[in-house]
């Protein structure tokens, strides 16, 4: 099954369009775990198995991992990831931006090393360095357009003819690039009214939004802008208020974990339509 | 010593302004070395050996490491250059681009993981994004600018205020971002009317010049664009004409990497002064 139409089953089948963002820091692990040489293996599994059934996809952050020279870790979350539950989409979030050769590595790594169902991509350096991740049919693509963070507004806000950069990239991405029907844009959920734009010019192409939760975003404006529809559309992102939920009374990290990710996906649903 | 100093100490002690850039391609290594399972370290190794002498700086690119699960490997040959050519920059190619906190992340790995001098990153996210490697004051921030692949208008062209969104890239890193005197700029040679553009723009700032050798970038147009006006301010990269150098007669792979090496620091200095 392609990334899309296994994203779409699993909105379906979780009523979510809950993303859980796997974003492990040792610094905020529980006691017990911190100096067990699996540790982040055995957090990133224990917020799977206690979150799988109220996600409709779990995305990894690769930074994380690579500060700490755990790569070998992110592998065996991912395959235990797709071995456990493959109906919810891997998604690896990567950024990636490079030309036609070196992509096709970061292609393999993400796809064929971590067997990610897609990959988050920079769209600075243009089309044939998006292109060589589309060799691999069944995956998805997944394109920074309007970023979440102050910053974001250096480059994607500037006025090219008249709409900012990120709508020419959401045309640029919507009109060319997907030619398989396997993209998807990031749009981050600080600014709702510009997701409302993207999703105007995007049609039904799902998004990728993060910004709620920790990051402060606005849930009923974010779900009112970007969903189609249908009601779906979207995998809206949190993570550290997830992974980093305080526990109450009787609860482990995994149970406020499960807490506030059913709070999250319910109060999304609260506004899908 | 910080990393513009160290370059400007490599440009004087070699007399080069070439950067030799490492892609281990398996597939293209010497028969004698594919089937070895360090075949990467010994492959790399014995280039930086033979071109140690001749080059400004040594630029891996990470991905190449990344799609085949070999990132103990690049560990090795970055703490070897750093061990025996420490006055020789060690550039992290990665075009990493994220938020703050993952930003950090990715600092972490480029500096304090792998030792790179520098590394490249990505200016579609914004200065937030770019920032956190700053934190890091004797490394230095490579930032993507105009790139010289076919794909590479399709953002980089845009018109922003009358400059394209490359120009305007330039202006933001050499006017704000720059803050601590860390940053450099990539800019291909494809264009080299372009790269004069650039050059004009950022004053003495140094330029990472992909696109010379394989790619088919013309040396003297590059080197007369982007130069400045003591004759240096590049960083001439050239990966697989070096590494796959054909052997001739009574040479090894490594010889050969040497002899094309010093062909091509040659032709550049021709066209410095």
């Amino acid at each position: 099954m392609n990334f899309i139409d296994k994203l779409s089953a699993a909105w379906t089948r979780n009523d979510s369009l809950l993303c859980v963002g796997l974003d492990p820091d040792l610094a905020r692990f529980p006691a017990h775990l911190k100096d067990q040489p699996d540790a982040i293996v055995r957090f990133c599994k224990a917020i799977i198995d206690a979150t799988a059934d109220l996600a409709c996809a779990f995305k990894p952050q690769i930074a994380y991992f690579a500060a700490l020279g755990a790569e070998d870790q992110l592998e065996e979350i991912c395959s235990y990831l797709r071995d456990t539950y493959p109906h919810i989409p891997l998604i690896l979030d990567a950024k990636r931006g490079d030309i036609g050769a070196t992509a096709h590595q970061y292609a393999r790594e993400a796809f064929d090393r971590y067997g990610a169902d897609a990959v988050t991509v920079n769209p600075y350096m243009g089309f044939d360095s998006v292109e060589p991740y589309m060799a691999w049919k069944d995956r998805g693509v997944i394109v920074l357009c309007r970023t979440s963070n102050a910053g974001g507004s250096d480059l994607q806000f500037l006025d090219v003819g008249g709409l900012p950069l990120y709508q020419h990239v959401a045309k640029l991405v919507a009109g060319k690039w997907n030619r398989n029907g396997q993209c998807a844009l990031v749009v981050g959920a600080t600014f709702p009214e510009e997701l409302a734009q993207v999703r105007k010019i995007i049609g039904d192409m799902p998004l990728l939004v993060p910004g709620v939760g920790a990051q402060g975003g606005d849930v009923e404006a974010t779900v009112r802008a970007g969903r189609t529809a249908g009601g779906t559309g979207m995998m809206i992102n949190s993570s550290r208020a997830i992974l980093y939920a305080v526990p109450q009374e009787g609860e482990d990290f995994a149970a406020a974990a499960r807490r506030v990710a059913r709070e999250t996906r319910d109060e999304i649903n609260r506004y899908r339509g």
